[in-house]
Order: C-alpha cells, then sequence, then structure tokens
C-alpha cells in the first residue's frame, strides 16, 4: 500500500474531518458565512438535525405522508420511473454476454401517470425480479413534480446566498427500501433533504479516491417490455465505457471475503463515514464526495426526498483532485476488468450481450394497461 | 519531468487563477461571503485596488509619507531592526565553512530607538555591506508601533468577518529597496496593505510546490558586532536544519544558466504570477503560496507596509498539499544539497562555521553610540 496515499487519508480525517465514522451535527442551520466558512470551503460534510427552526418550514413534511393527497397534487402529473429488476440501477452487474465481468447497468426510464408510478413503487418485489423508483436527475422537482412546489422551500436559503446563486437543479426522489444507489460522486455541491422516511448514506471524501477502484466499466441498459413482463439487459451500441466505483460496501456474506481481496484499499483503510438522514433533516453531502445510498421506507412504505444541486466550483480543490486520482492505483492481487475485457465484450454480437431477466407478478399486468409515454 | 505534476500546475490555472501572470484585480472591497465564495475557499489571490474606498479609509497614506510624524509618534518606542549584509535575510547564502554549498540566514535582529531605525534604514547601503530592515513577524504592529495604531485599520474588516475573528497577527515593514525577502510561504490567510512605496511580489500556487525544491539547509544567523561593524555568519549550534525554497527569481546574469540547469521545473514551467501593489492597496495573500517580495520605496527613500495575518483552516486543501510535497520531486541533471553535506558541516569546529563581512561606512559610528538592548 503505498504510504503516502494513506497519511493523506488519515491526515484530512485527523485535521478536518474527524477519526470517527460520524458526521458532524448542527441543531440550528449556520450562516451563509459559516457554511461557506466551515464547511464549503473545507468540502466538509454535515447534517441539519429536524428541529423547530428546520422540519417545521416544510409543509411537505406533514403533507407528503398522505399518498392520497400526493396522489390528488399530481393527478395530471407525468413522471420518470426507474425501472430495474434488482433494485440497482446505475450500477455494476453481470456482463450479459460474459456473467464472469461486470458491466455499468443503467435502469429502463419510463415515463408514466403519478398514480401508476406509486402503484409500481408499491408493486416492488425484488424476488419477482421488478423494482421501481420515481427519481429522474434532471431538475425534476421543478418539472414533473411542479405540483408539489408549493410545499418545499425552492432552495435552501443559507446555501443560495452563500453560494451566491439558485440550485442548478431540484430533484425529487420516490422509493422504498429496494432502491440502492451504488458509490458514486457528483460535481455539484448537494443539500439533501429526507421528507419521509429515512435515507442511510456511507460517504467517502475525495482524497480517498483510489479506495473506490474506479473502473471502465461497458456501458449496458435494462430494457423492458410490458408484453413479455421481462428486463432485458443489453450493451450500448456503439460501446461504451464508464468509469465507475467497483466498491460494495454492502456485499452478500457469501461474497465478502473475496471483495475484501479485490478491494484491500477498501476494507482495510479508515473507516467509512455513515449518516441516517430522517425527515425533516438536510445533509450537506459536499462535491466529489464518494456516496452510496439505501433508505427505510415510512410506515406507508415510502422513502420521500428532494436534493437541491448548487454549482461547485472548479477550483484549486478539483485540481488538487484531479492529480491525485491520475496517479497509479497500487496494485492488488486480483485483475481488475481491464479495456481488453471491454474490447472483447464489443466484439461479441449485440444479440449475445443480453440477458433476459423473467418478472412476474400482478402489477405487471396494470402496467401493460398504462398509457406509457416511450422515451 | 513528471507529466501528472505538469497537469496539476496548468489545470489550476486554466481552472481558477488565469493564464496569465496578472493577478485579479478588485475596484471595490469584496463582501465577506465574495470574499470566502470566490476568494478564500479558492485559495487565490486578488488585488483590492486603490480608490475613494480603500485609500482614504488610512490616514497612514498621508501621515506616514512625513517622516517627522513617524518620530514624533514613536519617538519612545523601541522597535526590532533586522540587520543583514546584502538586505537577504531568512534566505540562502554561502555556506560559512564551505563556500560551494548554502545555509539559510537569518538577519541579526537588535531592538533599537525607532530614530535609530529609521538613520540606519536611511543609512543602508549594500556596497558597504549594511542593510537595515524595520520589521518583526511577531504582531509588532500592534506592539512595537501601538503608538502608530490609530492610523492604520486594526484588521481588515471584510476578512475578520469572513473568517470569523480577528487577525492573530498585525506586522510592520519599514525599508528600502535593498530588503528583498526569498520565497517562502506562510501557514496565514494574508492581507497585505502597502502604506507607502511600492512592493513587488512573485507568487506561486501551493501546487507548484515541486517548482521551488525545496531542501534541508543548515540555519545561520548573522552576529553583528557594533565594535568591529562586521557581520559574522555563524551556523546554528546545535545544529538545525530548516527547509527553504532554493529558486532565486532574480538571478545574477553570471548565474541564470546554472540556476536554469539546477531549477528546470521553475524556470520551464508556467510563468510565476506577478503583482506590483502601491500605496493603498492591499493584496490577498492566500496561504500557501509561495512569495518572494522586493520594493521601491517612496520619494523619501522608504517603503512602509503592514500586513495582517489570519488563521488559515488546516483543512482538505492542507491535506492535499502535504500529500504532493511528499511526493518525490522530479530527478534535475544537478547534484542537490544532500543530508550528507548537512551533516558535514555540522562536523566541523564552530569556530570555522563561521564568516566575516566587513562593513564601513558612517552610520555603523552612530549605531555604536546607541543604547542597544541585545536580544
Amino acid at each position: 500500500m503505498n504510504p503516502n496515499l494513506e497519511n493523506l487519508w488519515e491526515e484530512v480525517r485527523e485535521l478536518s474531518l474527524g477519526t470517527t465514522p460520524q458526521i458532524e451535527r448542527l441543531h440550528t442551520p449556520p450562516t451563509p458565512l459559516q457554511f461557506l466558512r466551515h464547511y464549503l470551503s473545507q468540502n466538509k460534510p454535515f447534517i441539519l438535525s429536524a428541529s423547530v427552526a428546520t422540519t417545521l418550514q416544510w409543509p411537505a413534511t406533514t403533507l407528503w405522508t398522505s399518498t392520497t393527497y400526493l396522489l390528488r397534487a399530481l393527478a395530471s402529473s407525468t413522471v420518470s420511473l426507474h425501472l430495474t429488476p434488482t433494485g440497482q440501477a446505475d450500477s455494476l452487474t453481470p456482463h450479459p454476454s460474459n456473467p464472469n465481468s461486470l458491466c455499468f447497468a443503467s435502469a429502463h426510464v419510463q415515463r408514466t401517470s403519478f398514480s401508476d408510478a406509486i402503484d409500481a413503487i408499491n408493486a416492488s418485489n425484488r424476488s419477482e425480479g421488478f423494482v421501481a423508483y420515481a427519481q429522474q436527475q434532471n431538475d425534476c422537482f421543478r418539472e414533473e413534480y411542479g405540483a408539489l412546489a408549493g410545499d418545499c422551500d425552492s432552495h435552501v436559503s443559507w446555501a443560495t446566498e452563500a453560494i451566491g446563486g439558485l440550485p442548478d437543479a431540484v430533484n425529487l426522489w420516490i422509493g422504498n427500501d429496494l432502491s440502492e444507489t451504488s458509490f458514486h460522486k457528483d460535481h455539484y455541491e448537494n443539500l439533501y433533504a429526507v421528507v419521509t422516511g429515512e435515507k442511510h448514506f456511507v460517504l467517502l471524501p475525495p482524497t480517498d479516491v483510489h479506495r473506490m477502484y474506479i473502473r471502465e466499466y461497458p456501458a449496458a441498459k435494462y430494457n423492458y417490455s410490458q408484453e413479455t413482463e421481462e428486463f432485458k439487459l443489453e450493451l450500448e451500441n456503439p460501446l461504451r465505457t464508464v468509469p465507475w466505483c467497483s466498491v460494495n460496501p454492502y456485499p452478500l456474506a457469501e461474497n465478502k471475503e473475496k471483495e475484501m481481496s479485490e478491494f484491500p484499499l477498501y476494507y482495510n483503510g479508515p473507516k467509512p463515514f455513515e449518516v441516517t438522514v430522517k425527515a425533516g433533516e438536510i445533509l450537506y453531502l459536499p462535491s466529489m464526495w464518494f456516496h452510496h445510498v439505501r433508505q427505510t421506507p415510512d410506515n406507508r412504505g415510502l422513502t420521500i426526498a428532494v436534493n437541491y444541486w448548487y454549482d461547485m466550483q472548479f477550483d484549486i480543490k478539483y485540481a488538487y483532485f484531479n492529480f491525485l486520482q491520475s496517479l497509479p492505483a497500487p496494485k492488488t492481487s486480483q485483475n481488475p476488468l481491464t479495456k481488453e475485457n471491454v474490447r472483447d465484450g464489443d466484439e461479441k454480437h449485440r444479440e449475445e450481450s443480453a440477458i433476459l431477466i423473467e418478472r412476474r407478478g400482478a402489477w405487471g399486468e396494470n402496467m401493460m394497461q398504462a398509457s406509457w409515454i416511450g422515451i
């Protein structure tokens, strides 16, 4: 292991982030100056705990606990629904034609009525190979869900004042405990507000980039057929590769040993930061931090969150990050997916590069009747 | 040359600092939020140009052009005077016992009356081997020069509000064109205000650390004898080494070729940033930036400046810097001063580790009559 890298991981914790897996908690919102001085400038996360000062300013935290309210408000709305067989989209999954290697699989995205989306989320069942997640990272809260705009702050005022501009995008996320977001980073300053249910984040600072084992994976997409009720995982054509984090913080017990030997820097390095964001709480997730997200639903089975993406500055911190990432990853005993593997995949016929995942269940039939707009 | 390092130097300029040697100029003071957002957080310098909004708020910019005023205000003050044979203190100079290698030489520091200090500065003459500089980086403006406190702002209000605290130290600098400060960095956010004359800065961002060729040099000190009017350069005992920048941005013409071949990363890399700070102007010199300073006096022969040192945050930027600095410097054709050289020096007798620099001149005689308090 490269001792310089290990020192870096330790030093950033000792100097600034703390050496426990806990994230700092604030009980009152920071002023814009405090936010800039202590958090944004330092690329340091915090949780704004639920309190009178925060929760009560969000009508959504009470209104959105009623599905009837949401269905009524969004009765005429069309939303983007992400469909996968497992709840894992934008994540690594066995390569369709070479199950010993991995590809990067995106969800099937379908435009549907909000009520069909809720039905699909409620009917989601991993053992039946069908999980739905209402989300779209394209400012969907202000677009598709515009009818709910009055229920949340349209921006996070102290962040807006500090950063000097409104959010670039505001996204809504409605799902349940089946949906999981794999480790990745965003080029945004992220204010992540949970409205109902809970979100569980595993976080690593950008300085830990080598612990993520970012590798190039062939891009694939699930295609869902309403007729056959099956998912087909297909490589993109023309073939494209995506750099993605290889580490899963929650491997199945039977894979744990293999994962630990394949990703020793992750498993042997400092413990990742962990935080549960509850209803009415906000996480400041600084730009470039790696994050993995799971969720626990409220008592009706839904988790709803709104996140505000603000422009990040591409400054000296970003230049440092790029330099760090450009350094060779420490060698491991295992053979990573190489460019050669990727090229192999490309040479196979596209017909071969797909796997079918059969889905059975009542909800599929309803979906077939819905007037979906293909994307 | 390491291509990763070259990319880093270029990228930080392209993203944030600009690709010319110019520093950004502001014509009105930033708000605290603007200062944090655009400069401190990004570790990016700027000049606040002289204007109604800045200059006129400083009584010092008119009052201090009168030496009579200063002498009267400080009639009973004792100040720290830095004495060197060349005007170069805290800089590299030939090793006292091995002129083919270098040591890190500090000034002789003498406490004296302010009027003697002014006499010494006025009498400074490099060809006669005596240069005086009234300065002390220990909050001297608020201590030794407390009588002048009313003439300047006691802090820089937008910086104080942004940083959330008053300066840790405020220093006064009175010298002339003979004094030069060699490349170094400080662990402070620095607001550098010129009151009379001009200061000329050469600046490099922390990401350029390998271009400075920081090496360990044996620490030495000038000792000035009033009786013999001579400087004696003596190694510290016990021997101590100091990491210091090896590059001089203004080598003598006859040394230029040798310097260029010894320090190719400095000479072949991106052009350093250059800025002249005029009377009434303030330079924000971010923490960890390497800076070399020369000065041009006003029409009576003095340059006077006040600098405000604010606490820096030891955050992710600092951790990145330390990591970067820990990486091996690219190899050069020349042989650097090694630990072995340093140890060689230690083995010699202390008596041998001194060189005498004779000084002749009228001012020396005056000095002998002065009631100096030795430090």
